[in-house]
């Protein structure tokens, strides 16, 4: 097994009831089919150019001892510049100041949890969200408000209180879909009414296969409000799907105060991170990014569309699911009255396919939804073509079999 | 100006009042000799090993592969069952499942108050304390109990109620004095009576210079407990002092249900530390971990001495301080009723010399603790004999005009 495999293996770990778990141990790991997953491919990473990245590093003593000692708590300023130039061409004017650099944007939910947010304060999030959002708020015990899929039915009076709005406007995980560029306005219009901020989530935003470009709602806020620092918009970002996760960088762009605050946050979490890492990132993004970008598009589009037309083929009548334009995602609904996690206990246990039930990306208590249970949740990240057939074959069988 | 200096007068910011930051402006920088400083000296890193490591990691593709994918969050399992091994041989017999790997130990300081604390919780502390751990705790707001520093004063029913106890047993800042064995076996005997847990800040442990080695509050613990997973103890390592702090590689030792525990936290804040730098560490640890230690002995060893030579030869009469026989740090105390926040800053404004003042090494609003504000911190970690005496002699003669 890959790497990866057995990375995903005990990531599923988590998700599946113990007695479940009891039962796989009698499986051949080989056979399953991994449908659930959402690593990026290990294959797409940019080995060359890193190695000669890091050849280049330490040839150079002068960058080598800048590459090791303690870095400054809010990023290497070189890369926080870099940073700050490529948020301006995606519209988001700014200057080094504005960027907190983070250990991929993960810490950077994290970071905004523990700034914002007090035991028993409001958090409103999409729903179905991102599971490691929710994991990272959860920390501060916030009472969760959902904020309706439909925005006919999104309420200033329902979100009054919320000390933020957190949402995956492009392909967000765990959906495949993006919102609307009225959407996005009318998230600002929220904002505005309510006082909260917008944690916006800008993780996938590059993978777009198909369709054009929306602006992020911190582009949006910063044509709105004449400049970033007026702005309640918090945007995370990250290198982790467009160069390589375990180079552990990603960051924060917000207003300078925020920031600060944030730095604060940074020095005392972890100090600040690894300098080597995000020299080595800036040497590549510098030449690379835009070839790995393009790189990454072409194998999940075409991966994306293997999958959906393998569901397309296979799936029974009485399924849907979304048509994603990038990311790396599919969501989908079954018939009501069929219930995501026996489908996904049934999957692994008699068919060997892995998928992720859908009511694990629903905030826990939230106040105002209840999880969707006849949902799950595919990726086509790692899966070429025959393998999507197949395992999406095997499931189409086993749901009509009902 | 070096990079350590451009970074330490950027640290030192935090800690200087900004009328004095306002005047510092007027001075040149280049003259300013930083003896508060406290960060390892770069000339001692393993640059030769570190790049062979990288160079071979990046011509072996599985492992680039691996080094470049999400790792685990508990760590990458050789290097945990590599560090397993090395506590194992400093007494403190466990394995991988022991060991979870942070961020260097800052982040092991964080996830701790992160799992221990809730607002309003008691947390002791040995005062003075290490500034970076008082600001992770604070976070979580806990009321603090300072723990005195004469064992004689140690009393299990002021204690009570105490969530941990936090102290770095081993030349630790700020004083750079160690607990005695039969003072690290009364906090066990304080844990036993109250039940709290004690964190053990081990990052200087491994900088000796002169005397016996101790063995770790871990390690007399697993003695008297007869195994890790009885332990009060969680202990906090890293390889910042002894390898390269910008690896940012440390780790929580403790028993297993706790590393399980603190494993989601590590999820939930950053997903996992850098594979890439995990397995560096780990191919440089394996060969070279005992010659980084004894170059940094070496090294650290002659600057104590010319410092300590220095504080006899240029210290008027009616100042005290420690004489480590490890660590980074020199601790003195200036006669009652003498400032050492109003030194700090004369002695950068009028002498170019940087001091830290003591009283940042307190908790703010301990219960039982006020801090002793004639105190002041020195660090030798970067300063050759001649700026030791130099500097020294300037901040002599200034404490003596008065």
């Amino acid at each position: 097994m890959d790497d990866w495999g057995a990375l995903y293996a005990r990531r599923m770990q988590s998700m599946i009831p113990s007695d479940i778990r009891e039962k796989m141990k009698l499986l051949d790991q080989a056979q399953i089919i991994h449908l659930g997953g959402g690593l990026p491919d290990p294959d797409i990473f940019p080995y060359d150019p890193l190695a000669e990245a890091s050849a280049r590093l330490w040839a150079d003593r002068s960058r080598a001892r800048t590459a090791l000692q303690y870095a400054p708590s809010e990023g290497y300023f070189p890369l926080r510049t870099w940073i700050a130039g490529y948020m301006t061409r995606r519209g988001v004017a700014c200057e080094a100041d504005n960027i907190l650099i983070t250990n991929g944007s993960q810490q950077g939910l994290d970071f905004l949890g523990k700034l914002l947010l007090s035991p028993g304060d409001k958090a409103a999030v999409e729903v179905p969200s991102f599971i490691g959002a929710l994991r990272a708020f959860d920390a501060y015990e916030p009472k969760y408000l959902g904020l309706p899929e439909d925005s006919a039915d999104w309420d200033m009076h329902a979100l009054a209180g919320a000390k933020f709005c957190y949402v995956g406007p492009d392909f967000r995980n765990p959906t495949g879909t993006c919102l609307s560029r009225k959407d996005r306005i009318g998230l600002l219009d929220l904002a505005d009414d309510t006082g909260m901020a917008i944690l916006e989530d800008g993780c996938y935003e590059q993978l777009r296969y198909e369709g054009e470009d929306i602006p992020s709602i911190a582009a949006l806020a910063v044509q709105r409000y004449g400049g970033i620092e007026r702005s309640p918009v918090l945007h995370t970002g990250t290198f982790s799907k467009t160069i390589a996760p375990s180079l552990r960088v990603g960051w924060i762009a917000g207003p300078r105060d925020v920031i600060r605050r944030l730095t604060l946050i940074k020095q005392a979490s972890d100090l600040a991170t690894s300098a080597l890492n995000q020299m080595l990132l800036l040497d590549v993004v510098q030449d690379h990014l835009e070839a790995s970008i393009d790189t990454a598009r072409s194998v999940y589009r075409e991966r994306c569309g293997s999958m959906l037309d393998a569901m397309e083929r296979f799936m029974p009548r009485g399924v849907s699911w979304t048509r994603p334009q990038g990311g790396l995602y599919v969501w989908a609904e079954l018939p009501d009255g069929m219930d995501g996690r026996a489908l996904a206990s049934r999957a692994l246990l008699e068919r060997s396919v892995s998928i992720i039930s859908g009511a694990a990306f629903y905030p826990a208590g939230a106040i105002n939804v209840a999880p969707k249970t006849n949902t799950f949740r595919l990726s086509f990240s790692m899966i070429p073509a025959p393998t999507a057939r197949e395992g999406i074959e095997r499931l189409g069988n086993l749901i009509l079999e009902g």
